[in-house]
């Protein structure tokens, strides 16, 4: 396997960067997660776009390289790899050993890659059951403090909720995924994924506007549901809502729709509405990449 | 120049950790930085001790290596360092490619150094004037998002303060530090210091049960006031009381006791407790060290 490092195709065991870098000493980077199908990366505008805006948030959107998309092209094109996940990072780079940053920044570039076979209508999907989720102590953190909608190397928060998720489970199975609640009690989302439930027929996902990551795979699962005039609404929900719910899935790039199976141990399932939009994602997929 | 990276030391433009090593993808990693005096690390095993909780909180406590201080020893000694700054990483390490970590853990262990002259007695001090401090937007994360007592490569906290510091500066000189508040407006620490201040002839400074990292070098502070019986107080203190104090200062372990010339553009300084404190500091170094 190879990986893109800074400019230049290296082996995967070789790939490194520099103890100095600031995406190592301080997640001093900005970074996507996406999926190529057939070759081309899906969404790669939505994601390229994302990644610019975190990098603003941290001051460096100037370093962001014109060529990524490139990169990544190369990056797959030099592993014979069609169907594939795909992490791209933009780091502060190396600077100075002080806290404050240097506004004249010389990133650091990585992309790397792993084959992931297709989901969709010839494929099978990345996860083999649905998800079951936990509600964990762990808050997210407000957006004043750590911005939500920037996507860092600073990842502590979500995998402190994975970590608390293996820990209440004792010796026994972890639940796949942990559901985050900001400090007024509402869901926002999981450490990898949003949150979309089914209610009186309507299909409800928490509000943008609380602090949670708005995910490439959540719009367009809202852009789906409007062109198909499916109700849907986005708002403040407790965690009492998602329980109750008649159908509930979590979305991300590499999951697409998993639905949930149980909610801190209550069943909840997935059901048509979420059978609907897996196709409609399905044909999203077929019709973009095949 | 070398540093000593999972084992072996290496030239500084060589040392490199793996892209897909955890403290990369996602800050999962505990660190510290301290200065050696003389050869020696400053309070040694409290920074260890506190490296080990902070690898607790993160899961990983039982991969951080035995032999840690002697690999600092050993990477000093390679550069003929007495006088120096050390910053030390364990990481979680290489693991497969998702959030939930691996309870198998073959960490990454990073010694960066650089020289550093003595301050104290003999020396100069690392900042040549008092710090400008300025209270910002940016909020310190709460515990239970992000717990403030664990030191990790998560820096973005007190990283966005300091960029906020730049940006509100326009194109003029941005202060030297910003003074973070918590969700409740009490003062709780600068991005990369703990702040103390002298009101009513007493010693005060925020109590560690706020959401903040206790500073080796503040609990030295505390220490040596409470051997010369100065009135110490550790409390919940808004932003005027800071501003209306007699005297304040910051410490971290690179700075030690650096007196503040300005909050928010309001006059503070140093005085008789800070000067008295920054004496005792020395000595204690002097005494310690060499």
């Amino acid at each position: 396997m190879y990986y893109h490092v800074n400019g230049d195709l290296v082996p995967a065991a070789e790939a490194a960067i520099s103890v100095a870098d600031r995406g190592f000493k301080y997640g001093d980077a900005a970074f996507e997660t996406l999926r190529a199908y057939g070759g081309t990366p899906l969404a790669w505008d939505a994601h390229h776009e994302r990644l610019v805006r975190t990098a603003e948030t941290l001051g460096f959107a100037d370093a962001v390289p014109e060529d990524l998309r490139k990169r990544v092209g190369r990056t797959l094109a030099e592993n014979d790899l069609e169907d594939a996940y795909v992490r791209v990072s933009v780091t502060r780079g190396v600077q100075p050993g002080k806290l404050t940053p240097d506004p004249d920044v010389d990133p650091g570039v990585v992309v790397l890659v792993k084959e992931l076979p297709r989901g969709g209508q010839e494929g099978t999907r990345v996860w083999d059951e649905p998800a079951t989720v936990q509600t964990v102590r762990t808050r997210k953190a407000a957006s004043d403090a750590i911005p939500a909608d920037a996507k860092t190397h600073n990842y502590l928060n979500g995998l402190l909720g994975r970590i608390e998720l293996r820990r209440s489970a004792g010796g026994g199975t972890p639940a796949d995924e942990c559901l985050l609640r900001d400090h007024a009690d509402h869901v926002v989302e999981g450490a990898t994924s949003n949150l979309f439930f089914v209610s009186d027929d309507g299909l409800r996902t928490p509000s943008a506007d609380l602090d949670l990551l708005p995910g490439i795979t959540r719009d367009i699962v809202l852009e789906l549901a409007n062109e198909e005039d499916f109700p849907v609404e986005t708002g403040r929900y407790g965690v009492d809502a998602v329980r109750n719910a008649d159908e509930a899935f979590l979305t991300n790039s590499t999951w697409e729709i998993r639905p949930i199976a149980t909610i801190d141990g209550i069943d909840v399932g997935g059901g048509p509405m979420t059978t609907l939009l897996q196709r409609l994602f399905d044909d999203y997929v077929e019709r973009t990449h095949y």
